[in-house]
């Protein structure tokens, strides 16, 4: 018979600034808007610059058709299988287009895993973080 | 200098029958809905039974309350920061509430890994699936 730490499977609410600090340590984010037929959601590898969420995008993709100027949510998580124990952040924000010209100079590496040229950036102005961080099998 | 194989960076679409199996293999979606506010998320725990993904919740969260006989989207991935290499599947369907009394013996043993009383199941009653294959650093 194993030990059951009481705190396994406990959800706590997280701080903003400890949301802020984990959505640091993560490369990809599910992106959620309000498109034509309904919810949609697109996995992005994502950086956060002065409290804002930036990612890539194409011109004629379904995100920048629909998404421009609309509320979007963006969840990044990290849960480990093995201990159960990992955490999960939501933002909601506004999503802006913006031309690869007018980006900070620090963006222009924001690094995407798939091939392609995505001349748009998007930046997800922020106006509220939530997040929990959920406690493993062996209290971690 | 580094080998950068022709494959790297190169997205592939799956094939349903790939998706499938991929769903098979991991832990935690994002389902997606459109809310009372717009988009919203969370992460589940999900399983797979005779085609329809299945997840659990409470009789009181704003998923039971907005998402009920909604069009949801359900996203999974694993992909390897190191290698840069995985996978994506998203899921349309529809959402539909069923009491555990009501669920098939196999899913009363479906595991949510955070505490709590779920006493819903919610069936997603799937339309569409799609997916891609991210190729990794090394071909992986």
């Amino acid at each position: 018979m194993t030990t059951r730490p009481d705190s396994e499977g406990r959800l706590a609410t997280l701080l903003s600034y400890d949301c802020w600090n984990l959505l640091e340590t993560a490369h990809i984010a599910r992106v959620a808007w309000v498109g034509a037929e309904g919810a949609a959601v697109v996995p992005v590898n994502y950086t956060v610059v002065a409290g804002a969420v930036w990612f890539r995008t194409t011109g004629d993709s379904t995100f920048a058709r629909e998404a421009s100027g609309q509320r979007v949510v963006v969840e990044v998580d990290q849960i480990d299988p093995a201990t159960r124990a990992g955490w999960s952040v939501v933002v909601v924000g506004t999503a802006e287009l913006v031309e690869s010209r007018d980006v900070p100079d620090m963006l222009i590496g924001l690094e995407v895993w798939p091939n392609g040229t995505r001349s748009l950036f998007v930046r997800v102005d922020v106006h509220e973080v939530s997040g929990r961080r959920l406690y493993g099998v062996d209290g971690s």
